[in-house]
């Protein structure tokens, strides 16, 4: 038997790069489709010799080439695609490819956020939820083995560096916060999203299911956040909550990407009905449950390795009147 | 004879609204695609109800029922579609429609941007852009009749008002612009995009080409703009230049979505290969050049009826030391 082998697709992308290395490190044999213009990148080609080096089989095809993926998926027994929020369709190609090559015992479409079945996406981002719900409809129509993951609040995009941070309008000695800010939603160091991702791909039990990842660990209310935050870095920060009639003004009158980005940080914060969804057993299982044995880096971890990292994302989105 | 019938997909989306009004005014018989679902959303339905008043045949179907997209296209002669940016791979669906339907004369993929064919994409958009450039392509292999319009900046976008803006760092007598603002680019208002877009739906010169919308009128530098913006508002403007190099450390330091929009900024206003695009007559034609008799609405003019439109759009991602 042996471990499972693994296709990336979208390898050398943000969330690629942690299931690369998430998958080599549990010993399945693993294999990133690269496209050719892709090897004379300078960055790419960096990412893709680290990759050589940890023993990643480099795959040359193209999604957008069907017999090359035809050919790629062949290889292996799991397909897992991280592509980006600009290539969410493109899958359809996947669909197609894995549909001919007949092999595959599963297929891990790019989700990793928001459960996108669930009631209408974020106004803004409703389109995007949309499509990656029709990428659901068409692997189910076509009777393709799969398993949905999704993990909310992904840290590194909500948890910004200081100079990631643009036109801060507040002194950062406050921290915006949506609604009363005790809601608890769950913040999912990428480490934790991709070690269950691998553990899952082989088990039986989240065959055609959804993988929830809401550790216990990382489901916390943005006010513990902040105070997890204020303990790492010994500074005290003034909260500045905004109620959630205020956020919806602001994303109304926003412009584009702000109103989108609004948009997702309204749904991650405020909506009861995306964060604590409750798992409908015949729907799907929630990952630190079912795999109690696996050791997963908790936010409190990643703050520690990840001093840097801030909780003032949304600091860069709404005014404070001083 | 008659005028060409016509097909937006995408019609009750922010530019499909601009098309289907254009197309009603020029006299072509005009058929929006609508899902079911799009009826009992009250914003759609207040757009969908304006459109009958102006006789506009609403279509039930989907991009993602064959079926429904066949039958639609069935009816018309031109289709133009209007899809937002998440969906820009849905419209190889399209493509397949229009294939099998075999009676389309001219197909416009959703563009009015940059020309994506040139260069790399700005560097957060590339995915964005190649998806673009995948949809021509696709329409080239299956040799499917059509325009690409070409149309850079959009005036609603670029010019937002001043309760869109967020968080602006800066106090508003001043003013964010890239490089050294003398750069002429194209800021097109929403009304002239169209209007030459449908003007060109059945002339056999465009068949097949790019329609390069880069009238004389709009065709402006960002220092023009900030005058021309002082000139109707009796304000004055302090101009604070951002050389390239830090745009790019901007970018380079910004997080998602913030360094998509400086990108696309980038790109707008310093990149010489994107916005002053030589037009090699084998390739395309510019619009006003084409049709001399059309008249169009001008920056100055919207901008005198759009009063409350701002150059602000920078301001909200650049911080100014005062």
């Amino acid at each position: 038997m042996g471990a499972a082998k693994i296709l990336v697709i979208g390898g050398t992308g943000f969330m690629g790069k942690f299931v690369v290395e998430a998958s080599v490190k549990a010993g399945h044999p693993t294999f990133v489709l690269v496209r050719d213009s892709t090897l004379s990148n300078p960055q790419k080609s960096t990412i893709i010799h680290h990759f050589k080096t940890l023993g990643v089989n480099i795959l040359l095809g193209d999604i957008h080439d069907h017999q090359s993926l035809v050919k790629a998926i062949k290889q292996v027994g799991v397909v897992i695609s991280t592509v980006n929020h600009a290539q969410v369709a493109d899958q359809f190609k996947i669909i197609s490819a894995i549909k001919e090559a007949g092999n595959v015992k599963r297929f891990f479409p790019s989700e990793f956020g928001f459960d996108v079945d669930r009631k209408q996406g974020p106004v803004m981002a409703k389109a995007i939820f949309e499509s990656k719900s029709k990428i659901r409809r068409a692997i189910e129509a076509e009777g393709i083995p799969h398993t949905y993951v999704v993990a909310n609040i992904l840290a590194r995009h909500f948890l910004p560096t200081q100079p990631e941070l643009r036109a801060i309008a507040a002194p950062l000695d406050k921290v915006v916060i949506f609604g009363d800010g005790n809601l608890k939603g769950t913040f999912n160091p990428e480490e934790a999203i991709v070690t269950f991702t691998i553990r899952t791909v082989d088990d039986p039990r989240t065959l055609n299911k959804v993988l929830y990842i809401r550790p216990p660990a990382n489901t916390i209310s943005y006010n513990d956040l902040v105070s997890l935050w204020e303990k790492k870095t010994g500074k005290t920060l003034e909260r500045v909550y905004i109620p959630e009639e205020q956020v919806l003004k602001l994303i109304q009158e926003s412009s584009y990407p702000i109103n989108m980005a609004l948009s997702i940080c309204h749904a991650a914060y405020l909506r009861q009905d995306y964060i604590n969804i409750e798992i409908e057993p015949s729907l799907g299982y929630e990952a630190s449950d079912l795999y109690a044995e696996v050791k997963y880096t908790t936010v409190d971890g990643f703050l520690e390795e990840n001093k840097a990292r801030t909780p003032f994302y949304l600091n860069q989105f709404v005014p404070i009147n001083n």
